[in-house]
């Protein structure tokens, strides 16, 4: 039976990456070797760090003085790492308090100066993106977490500011186009758009860089593995390939304006049943609804269903539907790989389970 | 042709281990999904988890009080996270300089206190591992680099001291028997010994945790990680997984006992014939050699051969045989995985080089 994975991450990514990556693992472009057992300084790995960088670059078209790399670990470090590398010690920074991910920046950044949290939606279970604030214009940045995967919310555009805006774009990263010349720094944990756990993409306008006084420890320094090409160290290499693997499907796939079309295509598809089907409910604000996470609930009156609907999920084949805790209920995680077709069989189980219980 | 992969890292692992690697990445344990796509909750992952945390208990044998994590990054992050778990702001703690890593890890350490460089063969380009030392009782530790990749040096044994030690054992991990009752903390980048890049082992006695007041940021403060079970983020799955698949490894070929008796049997083969070689000399002391990293160059006479020796090596399927430019010539390296066939294979190569061009 083929699955339908609707997990919020780690994450689908497309057949084919996965066939070209177990290749990998037993035999690297017929050298002979895996992939795991190659130097990171070999001219086949050198290749396939150029070629993921040079895709992040294509993709996203970088403008001039931004600088793609990949580190290890995941966005939670970048909590720490983006303060310690772009705010200076006595300077300010503002935050806004959209979820779970935005509040744990927040705590991690505060021990690196004036974090000013210009708006919150946390007193309402974070349903909703706030819309009006203001952002101080003598901050170093604002940071936001585009998509909310655990509430189900998403910056419909990025915000307009008069500082460089630092946006955690773990979940929604290559699903549609950013305007660049709002950014100073975007960095997104790998495992849902873009490959496997165990990289993490940073993209900086590098002027904003060398701008702060603290000592900084050389391997969350963004400016050595600039110049080191993301190999001043051994890198995670096989999560930079999938990752680059990933990539390479996305160009061949019509690049980020067709990923963007699928995201509307999914979200569209999944929203309308939930709004049509007198079962369900959304969980958040209709103009704030996440094109990557969908959360729903049972209504009121058919709530004891929860567990019939997560089995009904489960013998069609749909695997990680079930809601964060923090919400409950239901999440479709619909990443860049998902198709159509998947959110199609969801949706059917939604119109079977109204017809037999509703 | 067979390849014999005498690389410094990312380094040779077992054949079965790629074979069982792989096939998790396009169906892990018959669930019809990939590893690289399912929840880091799941209990599928959670069992990998424990399994790998299990096996490096078992196999280091580690007494009551210690706990063993696995982090993301590579041994380069712990240069800086050990000082700062450990290290009080105005403590003290003593190093020994034996090569380009250990020389690594002092300057990182200098940001977190008074660093007190016990010894060094720098100036003797690291060539034996410094004796007559003595490390100073007030220090919080004493930090040494086990093993020299490098240079192709490694302490015989741990070091007699009455600070707890904190070990870089990236290079050979899981190749000894390690006397815990001297040990602090042990970090290990995967690479070498223990699986693919991407993630390090962290062995901590609990204790030591705890008694610095510097701001420590979640993701580098290893109680969270410990609190945690190494899931307090996203971790990076697949280098976890097939670093497990290893351990397993290990212990069905006979665990840490067997792997020393291998590892004594494949750098007694290759030293033999470096010694006996007459186009063939070592580089370091005979007392320090390294049981994972023989390095050897060309006798002066025959300097003007050394292509023709890559050449001949890599015609016979000997990769990675390259030394380091800071030594030259060639190093063999000879992590757990290796078999002695592939020793035999270079040795035999060497004695056919003598006999045409001796």
């Amino acid at each position: 039976m083929k699955i339908h994975n609707f997990s919020a991450g780690p994450s689908i990514l497309a057949p084919e990456v996965f066939q070209e990556a177990a290749q990998a693992v037993v035999n690297f472009q017929d050298t002979g070797l895996s992939l795991l057992e190659m130097s990171h300084r070999s001219k086949e790995f050198d290749a396939v760090l150029n070629e993921a960088i040079s895709l992040v670059n294509e993709l996203l078209e970088l403008p001039d003085g931004f600088k793609a790399i990949f580190v290890s670990g995941g966005a939670s470090t970048q909590f720490a790492l983006a303060p310690m590398n772009l705010l200076p010690q006595n300077g300010k920074a503002a935050y806004i308090n959209t979820g779970t991910w935005a509040d744990k920046a927040i705590k991690e950044a505060k021990a690196f100066g004036n974090i000013d949290v210009v708006a919150s939606s946390k007193e309402d279970n974070y349903t909703h993106i706030p819309k009006n604030y203001s952002v101080p214009s003598d901050a170093a940045f604002f940071h936001i977490t585009s998509n909310n995967t655990v509430f189900g919310t998403q910056f419909r555009n990025m915000p307009e500011t008069s500082v460089p805006l630092v946006v955690d774009m773990s979940s929604d990263i290559f699903s549609y186009k950013v305007d660049m010349e709002k950014i100073g720094l975007i960095y997104a944990g790998a495992q849902k758009n873009m490959g496997p756990a165990g990289t993490t993409l940073i993209v900086v306008r590098e002027d904003l860089l060398g701008k702060v006084d603290r000592h900084i420890p050389s391997m969350f320094d963004y400016r050595i593995h600039i110049k080191k090409n993301s190999a001043y160290n051994t890198p995670p290499v096989f999560p930079i390939y999938v990752s680059m693997l990933n990539l390479r499907w996305v160009k061949k796939n019509g690049g980020i304006k067709a990923m963007e079309a699928r995201s509307i295509a999914r979200s569209e598809m999944i929203y309308s049943e939930v709004d049509r089907n007198p079962l369900f409910r959304g969980t958040t604000a209709v103009e704030d609804r996440s094109r990557m996470n969908a959360t729903f609930v049972l209504n009121e009156k058919y709530q004891s269903l929860e567990n019939d609907f997560l089995e009904v999920c489960k013998n069609a084949g749909i695997s990680g539907i079930k809601g964060h805790r923090s919400v409950g209920g239901f999440r479709a995680s619909m990443y860049n790989a998902m198709e159509l077709d998947s959110v199609q069989v969801l949706v059917d189980v939604m119109k079977d389970f109204e017809e037999r219980k509703g």
